[in-house]
């Protein structure tokens, strides 16, 4: 798959998953209250590259699934992505005051808001999926609930967090912490969605294995580009306040390695992520993906 | 029933979900980051009466269900109402110093601490509740962890949040706003329990639709109450802050109807909560909960 063929089935999923959020803001959502509402739909329509929801989609019909049923499970995983930002960015944490090129929540609807806007969208996340596992009926589609649940939650991206705050006042002294403060506040929630896309569409355990492989790969690439990029990237193209690890004497990748050997630890996860697949055919967008995030500039 | 049978069999029940909860945080919560498991354990373990879970063992004992295979969704239903109440005490929400007679999550564990414990309680009773209901395989378990992400969620509790927390500069100005608030703030937690039980043990939609109509007289008997013990009862005896509703010159039930009116409100729910269950046997315990909750103290 080139370049332009991976931006083209990007932009297909991207569409699929934006189309649905809307549907479900303007139609489920209609009795949340107007405020909240607003609160939770600003930080969803602020987009990004809604990386996992299509990785979800592109899983599981390169397994055979079909997309329009996994839609629902595509749109809570954003829901739940865009809940991690917006208690992220509140005071009492990271206190960013910009996201996604806009105004973090808190600083439009306030520190309250911001909090119920972040509870309501991980609730509404499970009530979205589990309304489309019980209309399915499927097992799969229970499974893949189930598998977001874990690891997003206190077992996975939450503990993440967790780690991530507890060394903010020492700092994260070990290579170790780091790689598991890592683990789980990204690889987790791509191994969701690579995992929950493959329950979907009723993947073998053999191929889940290698999947989970792959999604372990792909969220250190992600992590140790990411962490190049705060230390090298536009803030415009990225949409954040950059060089926060910097100022506050965080270990990160590039810091552990130097920025050399940061490139050279990507290109080695990246080289991990391809490998896993092995012997799955039809892997062209997962490849893709990886040679992506490796290049990428935002 | 007695009000010391009633007292001995919900003892029962919440030494049930209690020794349930204790196994779940020394077994599937031990991969939960240190501190956030102590963080997420402390407010689970401060106690309270369990009112919520109880509930929910009774409904689906009644109907001939097995409380043994509804405890895990007892426990994630506990897990919820408790993440609720470390989020409403936070600094920028009701800013309480003391809850069920402790400290507080945020004045124990920091601001930020307090929001990924309430974050993760409520990841983690999804956790739970999906791998019962995956281990289970049956339909009304699917179905009850359904219902409770529905009312605990973006249209249910978090709504009545949302719109309690709006209301809080003007005030609440009318009866029917007050109406929706408390019925989504506190009936809706209590419809949750009481039909997922009811699922969980296979009720028919008769059934069901009788327990809705309990579950809303319950919530309105419930919040009466505790605006009539906001103003007259005993701080210690409550565990927490009372007065605060007066202070904050907030509208409530014993604000709009006086203490006398709200007294006879109390007792005109406590009457409809009843006469819902016409029909169905057994139901003795839901009958002694609503005397329970009349006379309560606490």
């Amino acid at each position: 798959m080139t370049a332009g063929e991976y931006k083209k089935a990007s932009l297909r999923y991207k569409e699929l998953v934006e189309a649905e959020l809307d549907r479900i803001f303007r139609g489920p959502a209609r009795d949340v209250y107007p405020r909240l509402r607003e609160a939770m739909f600003y930080s969803i329509e602020a987009g990004g590259k809604r990386i996992r929801p299509c990785l979800l989609l592109a899983v599981c019909e390169m397994l055979g699934g079909d997309a329009a049923s996994a839609l629902p499970f595509a749109c809570g995983l954003e829901m739940i992505h865009t809940y991690s930002l917006i208690h992220d960015d509140l005071p009492c944490m990271d206190d960013d005051d910009m996201r996604r090129g806009r105004p973090s929540n808190h600083r439009v609807f306030g520190e309250a808001m911001a909090v119920l806007a972040g509870d309501g969208l991980l609730s509404f996340a499970f009530e979205t999926m589990l309304a489309a596992a019980l209309k399915s009926g499927s097992r799969g589609c229970l499974e893949a609930v189930s598998e977001i649940a874990d690891r997003a939650g206190a077992r996975g991206m939450v503990t993440g967090q967790a780690a991530d705050l507890e060394c903010e006042g020492e700092g994260i002294k070990t290579e170790e912490m780091l790689r598991f403060i890592h683990r789980h506040k990204t690889a987790d929630m791509l191994e969701a969605a690579v995992i929950s896309g493959a329950r979907i569409a009723g993947a073998d355990d053999g191929t889940v294995a290698k999947l989970r492989r792959y999604s372990e790969s792909m969220g250190l690439l992600f992590q140790i580009t990411d962490d190049i990029l705060d230390m090298t990237g536009d803030p415009e193209l990225m949409g954040k306040t950059l060089g926060k690890d910097a100022e506050a004497d965080k270990l990160t990748y590039a810091v552990l390695l130097g920025l050399d050997g940061a490139r050279d630890a990507a290109r080695q996860a990246a080289e991990a992520a391809k490998a896993a697949l092995d012997g799955i055919p039809d892997a062209d967008y997962l490849i893709a993906t990886v040679d992506n995030m490796l290049t990428r500039s935002n």
